[in-house]
């Protein structure tokens, strides 16, 4: 029997539906180094004893609200249906700006209304405003909503809290058109992307998800730092040490060097600009 | 239904006593970069199968034990009651030092009696000596007692032991002063407190809690590395860039900057001084 | 009672057989900055919900096969019997390599077949290879095996699968010889190992098993880097900043400086020759 995480969790034969799964995932930018990630955890469990807390990233930088959001957006469907999916990444954090609850595909989403959702969301979410005076704990810090309001949510969520009854309809809600960041397509059928992150092993990963431009690489070579990269299967493709353009686990664009550290023996990191170009 | 930790767990209307919750969480010096941590949980989940692990750091600097407490004594009671609480930062390893268990609250905490918990626990605290002998492994090594004997202690306690059932009462323990590292009283009114800590964003966190002490920040500025810096009661208050010094989530006197690194634009790090002086 | 790992979870006074504890180790080469570790335990949930997972470390260099195998060896029997511990550092993804699914002593273990494993099992283990197909997700990557068919075949050991079901018996498999890496034994009656793993305190451990050689420590001197290093039981026996050697948690030889770091106080790092000398 195959496992698919898409359905994990959800009754057989029906769309993906609301019930906890008892699972909750973290994405923040507060680092390991301060004990800011566990006491959150700590909340939570007050809130909803028996919740499993699971780690996606908490080093991102410091108010990197994209990287928070491309990281929950290629995370979540990986976990079992009923999962709540908290991302504190929260420069506006003590102002007046809004929490967003959301639910997509029987998942639960907790997240500053910043723009940290609009990669993540598709058309079908369901997107509220959370009513944060009725989950915040008693004395509610300026500064560390983490703790203070989101915590307490997600574990209410967790216990059985349905999406859509922790607020009110969030007015003007979009879906992101989800423009993948080409930047355009030059003379000669050429396409441009850029680096939208580099991962712990130098791969320089870019914001062209492939599939959903029906690509097939195998026609293309991909220019970077002005010099031209060949589209393989596999790392193993080429030989220790080279460089490769290939599919990732993403499923986007990604520059590698085989057994290396493609960032620095390039010397290119975000930002950088990856052009394709046709094969003769 | 307001969620306050300080009694999640506890019955209501009642004191809250030792009744394990399941939960350990986990402060050492042993960083993540080697098996250690994930060791002792394996032990502790050997002595206690089901329990629920919780980091709180792993990344305090070798063998600073002020952090440590400092981290834990800011963390414990945003867990549910009967949650056991272990700190390992232990430069006396493998030493005749003794092992302390301790009860406060319904909590229960275990560390080096190297004045880690001085800052942790406060006057109505029960605290022990731990009776190491029964509860280390079979090997016991002379320099990894966190998975030797804090892991099998600590699961024991997990599983239902009290912590005054787990050693002898500590002779000569009393409460610690918990003097505000305030530096005194300066000419004019002004008030003196040092940075005990750098968090991951370069705020600067000093000793002082405001809370304790009945500030009203607004009557205040703040002169910190020959700078004066205003009071603020949130980050947004102040423009991106600048230095503001506000009542942080830790109830201390903090300088940040407003989406900036303070530590590394004021040029400020632990041990700094912090001078408060009245707004004429 | 005293607590030993090595038969938590067994049956009382019969060898240790497979049946699941319910908790899954995890050791990479992945890092935490990225969601690939959380990911993994997602997919593990979804193969097997109520599972816990357990961190040894992500921060493994990338590709450094050896220090996976060495985490592992000296770890899994911390963990109840019926732990299943997955290690995946693989430079060969997206190739032909095959990836091992092992039982010894009750756990299951499983990893690529790249040699990894070669230090961690021992001449009982029963070793098979991995039926990937069997487990793999329906989409696989060509690069992040340790979320397509790692997670999901970990998730169904967990649930209750047993190891010899997973694959077919792995033709060839030899137990290691496990020579310890002592360089051979000099003039003198010295014996050379060398430093296999700086830990986070920059303490030197060696690849000296000195339990299995039966070595007294107090009969030798230690030589690292033109410098004599006197052995001691424990970090206390010399004076803080000093230098010593001694049997560390893993049963190795260790350099350390008490309170301090070897690895930067003597300059030396892995690879980094210990030479022991008789005491005279």
């Amino acid at each position: 029997m195959e496992l698919d995480p898409r359905s994990a969790g959800a009754e057989e034969g029906a769309p993906p539906v609301w019930r906890p799964s008892g699972l909750v995932t973290l994405t923040t930018d507060f680092g390991l180094q301060d004990p800011y990630v566990g006491i959150m955890k700590g909340v939570v469990h007050c809130a909803c004893p028996g919740v499993t807390c699971i780690d996606l990233s908490h080093e991102i930088a410091p108010q990197d609200v994209a990287t928070a959001g491309f990281f929950v957006a290629h995370s979540w469907n990986y976990f079992p249906v009923g999962t709540v999916h908290v991302a504190v990444v929260d420069p506006g954090v003590g102002s007046k700006r809004a929490i967003l609850v959301a639910e997509e595909a029987g998942h639960a989403f907790l997240a500053p209304d910043n723009g940290l959702l609009d990669a993540v969301l598709g058309a079908d979410a369901q997107v509220f405003t959370l009513d944060e005076d009725r989950f915040a704990l008693p004395e509610r810090s300026s500064t560390f909503h983490g703790r203070d309001v989101f915590a307490p949510a997600a574990g209410a969520l967790a216990g059985g809290l349905a999406p859509a009854a922790a607020g009110e309809p969030r007015p003007g809600w979009l879906p992101s058109e989800r423009d993948d960041p080409v930047r355009g397509v030059g003379t000669g059928g050429s396409i441009e992307t850029e680096v939208v992150l580099v991962d712990r092993f130098g791969n320089l990963i870019s914001g062209l998800d492939v599939g959903r431009l029906a690509l097939d690489l195998g026609e293309w070579t991909v220019e970077a730092g002005g010099r031209l990269i060949p589209c393989a299967g596999t790392y193993t493709e080429v030989a220790p040490g080279e460089p490769l353009a290939l599919v990732d686990s993403y499923g986007h664009l990604e520059v590698a060097v085989r057994d290396g550290d493609a960032a620095r023996e390039l010397n290119l990191g975000r930002g950088a600009v990856l052009t394709l170009r046709r094969r003769m």
